[in-house]
């Protein structure tokens, strides 16, 4: 009848296990422009000044600005429309370099002009409206740090540069689901396999690749070890769902430590996902999740996603979180870390969030139903009172 | 020498103008699976109840309620393992449908096995650890809103329903950068084009689409019509950057004008971003954004965006907002909008945010060097002061 799982590690333990063990995974060198989304695997810095030149950041005249210290409203200097700072006033239009013997710019809304000449009405100092050589992005500047999520300025940032390739993390990913009694969405006469492309939308959105999918593996120990043998020659993460059950279909978890990982853990203090299994062998981690989309989700968010962003340096971009008032008590199990599923509203305090009633880790409705989540307990937390400020991460806009 | 842009219509009435006149874009049915991050045409509802038939959420035993009503931990009720519950105890795993003659289910750490028998201590209701036909979806559950941007959660459960097709906003957009003095960045010999590849980046994370990249054209107001003309045939939204500012190369706002749109502004109240242009014709979108990123980012940001949003009826994910307090005064001159770059900090009163001082449009670095942005003067304020308590949208996280 399989055990219970008494022996049950913190989840801050075994992200500190593996996070240590986990190496840089496998890393591609793409096109900048096709690089959005995806993390840096380095320090880039800025090669050249830019500008380059000092050039006008706006539309007017390029001047000397020794030619119009007298200028005012009452007594107006008129410059000739030339080539040449000398004397006259040159024509600029934003963005153009300022030509040599000019050092000030006077916006075209501030002159008159009148046939081939220009009327100034007071006197502007010298750089007005001229952008300095390196004001943008100055020769040494950072431009991507270690792990930065690559989002539109980065790119125009790089590109300005010169810089049409960066290095990104782009992790090979294997996911199997497992389970006799799966079939595939698209097909009839069995359970349909949900979690498996839970898992694989999930990396792809955190991570901007293309997980690798085996399909479904019936509940045969054997089967199970074969490909995660097979997927450990070429991938850096094999992931199953479902087989990790406290029940009789232990599978994965036994397939797993069949290969004789160097780190092993299954059981974990988090609600719902206890079942996880985690091994490491020959730099490879091996990630058995529950067959339960909820509880897959949890182990997930809560474990694997926080060790692939402390190994790997990650800066995942911030979430949208926000400080809500609890309707109801909320319980925590010592030492455990719960994610509830919320659904989050306007009221007199400002928000509220009221935790979802659910039985059952399977119930995929209450991330939908609801419109927040909550991870509780990661500080050792043993509970919240009704009417506690908390902060949850918003899945989508609150209930107004 | 052109004109200035004396006529600013102010951001929300511009919002307002396009948003109605916008019809719905190109639709793409697309396979459950890659339609990550895309946004849903229209509302999906639950076709099947999930789950079909009750069943176990953990593992145990299926027993009859009425079987262990006298249960008690100094007289256990003793069972024998059977594959009946009218005497006997069921042995059932989580998600295992529930037998007939059952009505409840006992955890199997709640039990002793000894042999063929099991022994339980206590009584349990009836329909104890088991879920319900429908507990998860019901028949006529709303699974997608119309506009909802799609996550894992709603992968699973479409693929749950066995629906593995959904209709998703895919508009057809068409971008050209314009100037005679471009390059493009792999090139040399010019100014490299950045803002271009800003804009197909920004539309590329925001919508989940690639768009349709048509090069560098010169700054020739005839070349830019034609391009306006071509994309026209198979574009939803056509964009130029370039060739919209104050100075003498308004070409791309010629061209939109002189294809006699059906609704055209050239110059909205924001800055960065004035020489913003708009046009309509033919249910297409014509827009000439600058050719400095940043204010082509700003135009993007508070006016583009907001009118794909309105008319399309787009749910955007929630922004990662935090509430700071300001380390100077903020001037907002009348009626506009102003997009700032801030610098936020951990501070004694919570975050603190400090606005970058900067002068044009082109300074890229400033969405780099600082990590959260501001867009000022939305609701009509008039500047705020040193001290004021804001919200500002973070790009990174806060500095601690």
């Amino acid at each position: 009848m399989g055990r219970p799982l008494k022996e049950l590690t913190p989840v801050s333990t075994v992200i500190d296990r593996f996070s240590r063990l986990l190496p840089t995974p496998s890393i591609v060198s793409k096109k900048v422009m096709e690089s959005i989304g995806n993390y840096s695997v380095e320090e880039v810095r800025a090669i050249e000044d830019v500008p380059p030149v000092p050039k006008a950041v706006l539309d007017g005249f390029a001047v000397s600005s020794e030619n119009i210290i007298d200028a005012s409203e009452t007594s107006p200097v008129v410059l000739e429309i030339s080539e040449s700072c000398e004397t006259g006033a040159i024509p600029v239009s934003t963005g153009s370099p300022i030509p040599k013997g000019c050092d000030t710019v006077i916006p075209i809304e501030g002159v008159k002009v009148e046939g081939n000449k220009v009327m100034i009405f007071r006197p502007y100092p010298p750089g007005n409206a001229i952008a300095r050589v390196g004001e943008d992005l100055s020769k040494g500047d950072i431009i991507l740090r270690k792990g930065e999520f690559i989002r539109p300025w980065h790119i125009a940032a790089l590109l300005s540069q010169g810089i049409t390739k960066v290095r990104v993390i782009q992790p090979k990913i294997a996911i199997a689901a497992t389970g006799s009694e799966l079939v595939e969405p698209w097909e009839s006469g069995g359970v349909r396999n949900t979690t498996a492309w839970l898992v694989y939308t999930f990396l792809k959105e955190k991570l901007g690749v293309e997980p690798n999918y085996f399909g479904i593996i019936p509940d045969d120990k054997e089967r199970i070890r074969e490909y995660y043998e097979k997927a450990l020659k070429n991938h850096d993460i094999i992931i199953t769902t479902g087989g990790s059950s406290v029940g009789k279909k232990d599978y994965s978890v036994e397939a797993i430590l069949s290969l004789e990982p160097e780190e092993f853990v299954h059981g974990v203090a988090l609600t719902p996902g206890r079942p996880l299994g985690l091994g490491f062998k020959e730099g490879k981690f091996l990630i058995s999740l529950s067959g339960y989309p909820v509880a897959a989700l949890s182990e997930l968010e809560a474990v694997v996603w926080e060790i692939f962003k402390r190994a790997w340096g990650l800066r995942e971009p911030p979430k949208p979180r926000l400080k809500v008032k609890l309707t109801r008590r909320l319980p925590v199990q010592p030492n455990m870390v719960h994610l509830y599923r919320m659904k989050v509203f306007r009221c007199s305090e400002g928000y509220c969030a009221e935790p979802l009633r659910l039985t059952g880790s399977g119930v995929i409705s209450s991330l939908i139903k609801g419109n927040a989540i909550f991870i509780a307990g990661l500080r050792g937390e043993t509970g919240y009172d009704e009417g506690d400020e908390i902060e949850v991460i918003l899945l989508s806009e609150p209930i107004d």
